[in-house]
């Protein structure tokens, strides 16, 4: 294409330098909650001691109220709304970004929160395979009115590098396993306490023990494109969540503030941890 | 339930009084953009005379970023992000809201943009029935792993309401016709922009042409839950999406940002003066 609007980031290739402005970057943050992210931007900055000359990171797309993203050296931060349809826009947009940026070597991460199955609530989880609603490590894609299913595995050695990370933080449990994503977090995840409800506590328990035997051990609702996405674009991809509660025992996230607020730290202390280690490496 | 978090609305019935706060909505308009719900709030309050004190009306959802609330008189305005996880969550909790309020007779609008089939940009599409991309009026949830069906069909009685309300206003070319409901935007709309396409121009004009051909004159991202959610829980729906281009000219949205303003006003404009009939006519 002689021109490329990205929509949803209102930035586009005749107004935009894409390799001046993206041309450095190496990883890729991505989380539902835009003040997450810009918590996550001056976080990582600080880690790596960058800074924007004592400013804010401004965001990159405040021409639009859709996404969020700030950027500190090397590091991308990135908002995507909550949901597979719009995470999947924006990984749309971000890979033809990154393809104009001519960058390389790129790793994305996705940051986020979960419900957690078995699990103390705070625990964070590293995803093998994001599964769908019946175990299955698939991603529906329906394209012109036909359905194809998408390979869902995460890449091994990113998910090996951050448990080995966990370690050597040793400040919150962290474990390796698969990941239910789900387009609802009402019915779509077995919970009693949404607006339409049409089964019993027992038949919820059943699920969600079926779903620990077929070894999930968190619930959220991007996980399945993403995995999708990173294998088609050969991005490598590792999605970290941490686990708001545990479902066993509870539908309701009514933790308080505070304690959730440190919780949703942790994916962004693992994974920059990480960026680290890889950045000192060179 | 004795207390009830409405999580991604950071309200709840231990610490807010619903009734007080609430009892009095008669009309619900939501929309994808928390930017654009605000200024709906702006303007419907100055059509309806409502003003709060010269002040801004402030965000009741402050405590979260996921959406934006805002209230004038008998109307809330409710951002829900994009695609329809993202606005089933909004709805459920919604619902709850309007429950706990006792709030009774609430009609809900969603105000949105989407792309056209066949119908000059600018123009706004009243649904008829929400359509999925076999092009069959209705809406697939997962429960408990097994999938079931439900009915998208809108309020008729309100939908015709609105297409007299255009003819009274007559500033834009406003239809009444099926919305196609998909799960992406790209790939999902047989867009060719995408950073991933497996198919040819001419399989996606096959596609969009069939589409027409069912009585498709829209495609977006959340009518069909919301349509199904509508007929679940009583509340008497509409959808209004003014078309941002012709899919069957292109796929870029490259219009100018002024013009694409002056498109969204529209249903906001057409909701506008339904709502100010129905308050006049008490």
């Amino acid at each position: 294409m002689k021109e490329d609007i990205l929509y949803h980031f209102a930035l586009g290739t005749p107004t935009h330098n894409f390799p001046a402005l993206f041309g450095d970057v190496k990883f890729v943050c991505v989380g539902g909650s835009p003040s997450r992210m810009k918590t996550f931007i001056t976080y990582i900055a600080e880690e790596l001691g960058i800074n924007n000359g004592g400013n804010d990171f401004p965001n990159i797309c405040a021409g639009t109220d859709r996404y969020a993203m700030y950027k500190a050296g090397p590091v991308l931060s990135v908002s995507h709304g909550m949901g597979i349809p719009s995470i999947a826009i924006m990984l749309h947009e971000l890979i033809k970004l990154l393809y104009y940026s001519k960058c390389s070597n790129v790793t994305i991460f996705r940051i986020g929160t979960s419900g957690g199955i078995g699990l103390a609530p705070g625990s964070v989880v590293v995803t093998k395979q994001s599964v769908d609603a019946t175990f299955k490590p698939q991603f529906e894609q329906v394209i012109l009115g036909k359905t194809v299913y998408r390979k869902t595995d995460l890449n091994n050695d990113l998910a090996e590098e951050l448990m080995e990370c966990a370690k050597e933080l040793n400040q919150f449990n962290t474990v390796i396993g698969n990941t239910m994503c789900t387009l609802d977090f009402y019915e779509g995840q077995a919970r009693l306490d949404g607006a339409i409800c049409s089964y019993t506590e027992e038949e919820k328990m059943q699920y969600l023990k079926a779903a620990y035997d077929a070894g999930v051990r968190n619930i959220e609702m991007e996980s399945s494109v993403f995995a999708a996405m990173c294998n088609l674009s050969g991005l490598k991809g590792a999605v970290v969540c941490v686990t708001l509660l545990n479902r066993l025992e509870g539908d309701q996230i009514n933790t308080p503030h505070h304690v959730l607020n440190e919780y949703q730290k942790r994916p962004q202390k693992l994974v920059g941890h990480l960026i680290k280690k890889c950045l000192g490496r060179k």
